[in-house]
């Protein structure tokens, strides 16, 4: 594992809100935050039941038509130096049958205490394949700058 | 202008960060945390002169490929009905000589309290031809719901 991977997958898994990029068929980026969960070099998230129109439908066309897609926890402060941010850069596909009441189980473990019911929606795994982060100081395990690992 | 479209720009003109989603040359989504400033349709964002290896010039690639962009800024919070999120679909341009100077004074306004000068790198003005939003409750000015507006 390179140096600084335990850490960005430790603070990407932590985090209760990732956001999702998608390419439309039409070639141009999609963007919408999603509740998710991590299990090992897999991410998972869903599509919940809130009335959405066709937001809601539009990511999963995108996956269909181009399976890979990235997603980012980031970290905002005033101050600069407290920076950072975790990427995981993967290929997308709605899971069936065991695979999606085990990503469903993984979700509604993460977001138990809340007010709304698990999605009942699909459920995407996203394999990833290549971690990408970056922090503007060091910290425990975890150097400043840029870092890459391909999974 | 459409109902809820004059909050959804004021929430997204008040975020301290927007997330960044361009298309590489090969065709796959890429995802990074900007600073911003919103002035009218067109939002503002620079690269900055802290070392990031190829990270920071990916961006700008992709733009110079590919100019359609989607900018997001989004509220989590473990009550799920507080949560809402704001888009701006658009296409980026490098902007150079008086519009660059312009876009960074505006960048410079908005973050002239941090302890990092402001970036003196490329400068990049996204023309954004749609706002898309979506809250899950309602609140003055903003139905509940998704909303999406030509601009």
């Amino acid at each position: 594992m390179r140096s600084g991977e335990g850490e960005a997958r430790r603070r990407f898994a932590g985090a209760r809100v990732a956001r999702l990029a998608t390419v439309r068929p039409d070639g141009a980026p999609h963007l919408v935050p999603v509740t998710f969960a991590l299990d090992g070099d897999t991410v998972w998230w869903a599509v919940d039941a809130k009335p959405k129109g066709t937001v809601a439908l539009q990511r999963l066309r995108n996956v269909a038509h181009e399976p890979r897609v990235s997603l980012l926890v980031d970290h905002y402060d005033d101050d600069w130096s407290a920076l950072w941010w975790v990427r995981a850069d993967g290929t997308g596909a709605v899971a069936g049958g065991a695979d999606a009441a085990h990503g469903l189980e993984l979700l509604a473990a993460r977001y138990a205490g809340d007010t709304i019911a698990p999605p009942p929606g699909p459920v995407v795994a996203v394999t990833v394949t290549r971690w990408a982060w970056w922090a503007a100081r060091p910290s425990p395990g975890w150097p400043a700058g840029p870092g890459t690992s391909p999974t």
